[in-house]
C-alpha cells in the first residue's frame, strides 16, 4: 500500500495561535480588571456545573468565542478567585505577567527535559536558575552545583513531590544497611504544625503511619518545634530499638507562621544520623531579604531545603525548589537506565538527568518560568513585592491592635496575622470557638474577602495572610472594617438573642 | 504603628500583561514558523548555557524583548525540538492552539483545586471531562462518575504518579489484612517491554525491588505479555509465600508499541485478587477510533486504566488521565483531613476532594486544558488527528518494504514504525547492531531528524513514532530519504574500509 494520508488538520497553524491566543489574553487581562467585584469564595452548591454542561464533548468544533463565553457564564461563578485582591486564605498563589509569560515559553515549546539529550537547554537553565535562586537565599555553597561540592537543586511541582523524594532516598541509605526488612523500624519526625504533606510522604513511601511522629509544640515557642523535645523522641525510639531516619523542620509554618530552629534541630538530626530537611514552602521566598535571612541561620546543617516560588515569588502553578548537599543518594534511589533512553552524554555521565531527581520521567521546562520572573522583574523589585506584603500584614496587626474586642494570638513573622475574637468575660467552654466561627463564615459568605482558619492550642483561629498579587492597602483597610462591622453584627445578634458569650458560660 | 506600605509595584497591571503576552505568543508563532528549520536533535555540548549566562539574577528589572532576544539566541540552540515536524524519537508531545489556549486560561486564573470548596468549578470541570473523555474511550459504566457505581477519574501529571497512587492504594488494601510487616511480601509483576516507571514506582512505594517480576516477552506475541506466564509466575511467588499485589498491563509499549492481552491478564488478576492496571500512555488517545477499540477489550476486568493526552491527544504537557472503579481504595490510602482545610461541603462528604486522589495537595486546573481541546476540535477532527499520524506510519512502513535493504521488525499496531538495516550475509556477531547505531546516529546528527532506538530480543531496532504536531508527509518521505542516503553513506564507508558486515563475520 502506498496511498497518501488523507486532508490534513493543522491544529498549531501560526496565524489560527496568534489569533486565538491574543483573544485568550485580553479575556484574561479583563479578568484581572474585573476580578475585584467576583464574590471571592465561590457561592455555588455542589454539583452545580453537571447541571448546565452537556453529558459529552462535541462531534463538531466549537469556536473560542463560545469557549471563553462559557467559561465567563458556567466557570466563573465557580471559581474560589486565588487572584482576587481580597484572598487572606491558605498561603496565596500569586501570578504575575512574568510568570505567566514564562509559563507560556514552556508551554509553546512543549519539551520535556526528562535526560540531558532530550532537550540540553531545559536541564542545564534548571541548573543555573537553581543557582542563581540559591545565591539570593544566600544558602550554603554546599547547595549549590557552582559550589563544587556535589550539591545543586531541582524543580518539582510540589514540596509533597520534594519530601517523597528526600525521605525515598533516605530510606534506601538506610535500607542498605540493614536490608529491606529494616523498613518497618524507620521514624519519621515532624512537629503537629508540620504540614501534613510530609506525613503523607512518609505513609506514601512505605514508612508504617505508627512510625510517624507529630511532635507536639506549644504557644510559648510560637508554636515552634524545640530540639529538646526532638531529641526526647529520638532518644525513646532509639531505646525501642526503632531508628530515626527523617526529621522535618518548617520555615513559615502553614498555620501560625512559626519557625523552627534549624541550628538546634540540625544538631539533634547530625548526632543521630538523621537526614534534616527544611520546608520553607511559604516562608522561603521571604528568605531573599537580609531582614528574614536570620530564620534561614543553621541550614547549613540540613540535608535539603525546599521553597515554593509558586506561593510567594510570583511565579504561577506550579513550582517548588529542592537544593540537596548529596543529590547523588537521590538518584541512587530514584535512578532508572532504560535502554530506551540510552545515550552517549548520560553513559558518560557527564549530565544531569533530571528524571533521576523525581517521580515521573515526564518534564515540564519550569525552569523558563522563574529564570523570567527573576529577569523581568530583578532582585531589588522581588525583594520589594515581598516587603510590600510584610507591610500590609503589619498594617493589619496594627488595625486589630485598635480594637480591644480582638487580639493577636502568635507572634507575626512574615505576612501571615492569626487573630480572633476575644470571648466575652474570658471564654466560654468553647473558649470563643462558636463566636470565631460565625466571624469567618459571616466575612466568608459576603463574597467581599476570604480567610481560612486554623486551630492552635485548641484555640480557634482566623488566618489573615496577605500576598495575592492584586492586594493593595486599600483593601486590607476595606476588609479589616468588613470584619468589624461583622463582629457588631455577631454581638448585637447574641445580645438580642440573649445567648452572648458570658451567658453561655 | 500604623505607617502605609511603600510605594506599589504592580506586577498583574492588565495593559503590560497583554502588551508582553501578545509579544511572546508573536514569538511562538513565529517558533512554529521556523521549528523545521533547527536541528531536531540539539548540537550543544554539556555545560554550554553556563558560558552564556551570568552567575546570578540581575539586580533590576530587563525587558521582555532583551529575554526573548535571549531564548532565541542562547536556549533555542540547546533544544531539542519537540515541536519539530521531524521529531519522530520517544513518544510525542504534540502541541496544539488549543492545548496552549487553554494552559493560559488555567494558568491565568491560577487557581489551586485541592478541595473543592478552594475552587469548585475546578473540580467538577475535572470530574466531568474525565467521563467525557472516559465516553470517548468507551470505558465500562464502572470507571465513570456518571455510572453511578463509586468510579470516577483524575488528571496527575504523569503516568508514574498514576501508578505510584493506586500502587499505594493496592497496598494499604493488601497491609490493612496482613499488617505493615507485610509489606516485604508483596509482589508486583510487569513484562519485560512495560514502561519502567512501574518499576519505579514499586520501588518507590516501599515493595522490595527484588519483589519486582519484569517477565519476558518474546517476539512470537509481538513482545506482549502472555496470561500464562503471568499466572505461573504468581503460582510460583505464592508457593514461596509472596503475596501477589499488582500486575500492569500495557496498551502500546514504548519500545515497540505492543498491546498486553486485557481480557485474559484480567482473568489471572482476578483469580489472584491482583490489582490490574492498564497502563495506555501512548495508545490510549487511539481507543477514541472504533478501529482500535478492540485493543482495550477486558479493560472491564481492570481496577485501574491511565492515558496521556499530553503525548497524542492535542494537549500541551503535562495531563495524564486515570481512571478507577473504586477510588474509595485510594482516597483511603491517600486521604489527610488537617484543620486548615476543613470546611463544611468536604466535611458532609458531598464532593470530590481531589487532593486525596493524588500524591500532591497543590494542583491546578488542568481540566480546562483537556475540555478546549475537546471542544474547539471536537470528536471528529480528534479522530481524524489520530487517524493520519497512523496513516503517516502505514505510508513509512510501505516505504520501508520498498528498500530491500531494510526489514520491519514488528507488527506496527499504532503510529510507531521499529524497523532497521538488515544485516548484510545475515548479519554478524552483533547481529547489525553497530550497523544501525551506525544508521541512527548519522540521521540525528545530520539536524534534519531525530529518531530513537530499541532493543527488542537483543537486536538494536530504530523507533519512527509519527505524532509531532507539525508532521506532514511530505516530511515522513524527505526523512526516509534521509535514512536511504545515510544508509548508502554507511554501505560505501564499509565497503571502503572492507569492513563490512561480512567481513565482520
Amino acid at each position: 500500500m502506498g496511498s497518501l494520508p488523507q486532508e490534513t488538520f493543522n491544529p498549531l497553524d501560526p496565524s489560527t495561535f496568534t489569533k486565538e491566543s491574543y483573544a485568550v489574553v485580553d479575556f484574561i487581562a479583563d479578568y484581572y480588571r474585573e476580578v475585584e467585584q467576583y464574590p471571592v469564595r465561590s457561592r455555588v452548591e455542589p454539583g452545580y456545573l453537571r447541571e448546565l454542561l452537556p453529558d459529552s464533548p462535541p462531534c463538531s468544533p466549537q469556536s473560542i468565542e463560545t469557549i471563553l463565553e462559557d467559561v465567563r457564564n458556567d466557570i466563573f461563578p465557580g471559581l474560589t478567585h486565588w487572584q482576587s485582591p481580597n484572598f487572606y486564605a491558605y498561603f496565596q498563589a500569586n501570578a504575575s505577567t512574568a510568570g505567566f509569560l514564562g509559563e507560556m515559553l514552556c508551554t509553546g515549546l512543549n519539551t520535556v527535559g526528562f535526560s540531558w539529550i532530550s532537550s540540553p537547554a531545559a536541564t542545564e537553565l534548571e541548573s543555573i536558575v537553581m543557582d542563581w535562586m540559591g545565591k539570593m537565599l544566600k544558602l550554603p555553597n554546599d547547595f549549590l552545583f557552582s559550589g563544587g561540592r556535589g550539591g545543586g537543586g531541582v524543580l518539582h511541582g510540589s514540596t509533597c513531590e520534594a519530601v517523597v523524594c528526600t525521605l525515598a532516598a533516605a530510606r534506601d541509605t538506610a535500607l542498605s544497611k540493614t536490608g529491606g526488612d529494616g523498613i518497618t523500624k524507620l521514624v519519621v519526625y515532624a512537629s503537629d504544625q508540620t504540614h501534613f504533606t510530609v506525613q503523607k510522604a512518609s505513609k506514601l513511601i512505605g514508612i508504617p503511619p505508627s512510625n510517624f511522629r507529630a511532635i507536639p509544640t506549644a504557644s510559648a515557642t510560637g508554636y515552634a518545634l524545640t530540639a529538646e523535645s526532638v531529641r526526647s523522641a529520638m532518644e525513646a525510639d532509639v531505646a525501642n530499638g526503632l531508628v530515626p531516619l527523617y526529621l522535618c523542620a518548617t520555615v513559615g509554618t502553614t498555620a501560625a507562621g512559626a519557625v523552627d530552629p534549624l541550628l538546634g534541630l540540625g544538631q539533634v538530626a547530625n548526632d543521630y544520623g538523621v537526614w534534616l530537611h527544611v520546608d520553607a514552602a511559604y516562608a522561603g521566598s521571604a528568605g531573599i531579604c537580609p531582614e528574614f535571612r536570620h530564620y534561614f541561620d543553621g541550614v547549613e546543617l540540613a540535608d535539603s531545603i525546599s521553597m515554593n516560588p509558586h506561593k510567594w515569588f510570583l511565579t504561577n502553578m506550579d513550582c517548588c525548589c529542592l537544593w540537596l548537599k548529596n543529590p547523588s543518594s537521590l538518584v541512587e534511589s530514584l535512578s532508572t537506565n532504560p535502554e530506551i533512553l540510552r545515550n552517549k552524554a548520560s553513559d558518560a555521565k557527564l549530565v544531569v538527568d533530571y528524571k533521576d531527581w523525581q517521580i515521573a520521567l515526564s518534564r515540564r521546562f519550569r525552569a523558563l518560568k522563574l529564570w523570567v520572573v527573576m529577569r523581568r522583574y530583578g532582585t531589588a523589585n522581588l525583594m520589594k513585592h515581598i516587603r510590600s506584603d510584610v507591610s500590609m500584614a503589619k498594617y493589619f496587626q496594627y488595625l486589630v491592635s485598635t480594637d480591644s474586642r480582638f487580639e493577636v494570638v502568635v507572634p507575626r513573622r512574615f505576612a501571615l496575622v492569626c487573630f480572633r475574637l476575644v470571648p466575652v468575660g474570658g471564654g466560654g467552654d468553647d473558649d470563643g470557638w462558636d463566636l470565631n466561627c460565625r466571624l469567618i463564615e459571616a466575612v466568608n459568605s459576603s463574597g467581599r474577602a476570604f480567610m481560612t482558619h486554623a486551630v492552635l492550642g485548641g484555640m480557634y483561629v482566623l488566618r489573615f495572610a496577605v500576598g495575592s498579587t492584586l492586594t493593595e492597602t486599600r483593601h486590607v483597610e476595606a476588609t479589616w472594617k468588613l470584619i468589624q462591622a461583622k463582629a457588631d453584627d455577631i454581638y448585637k445578634d447574641l445580645t438580642l438573642s440573649g445567648l452572648s458569650s458570658v451567658a453561655a458560660q
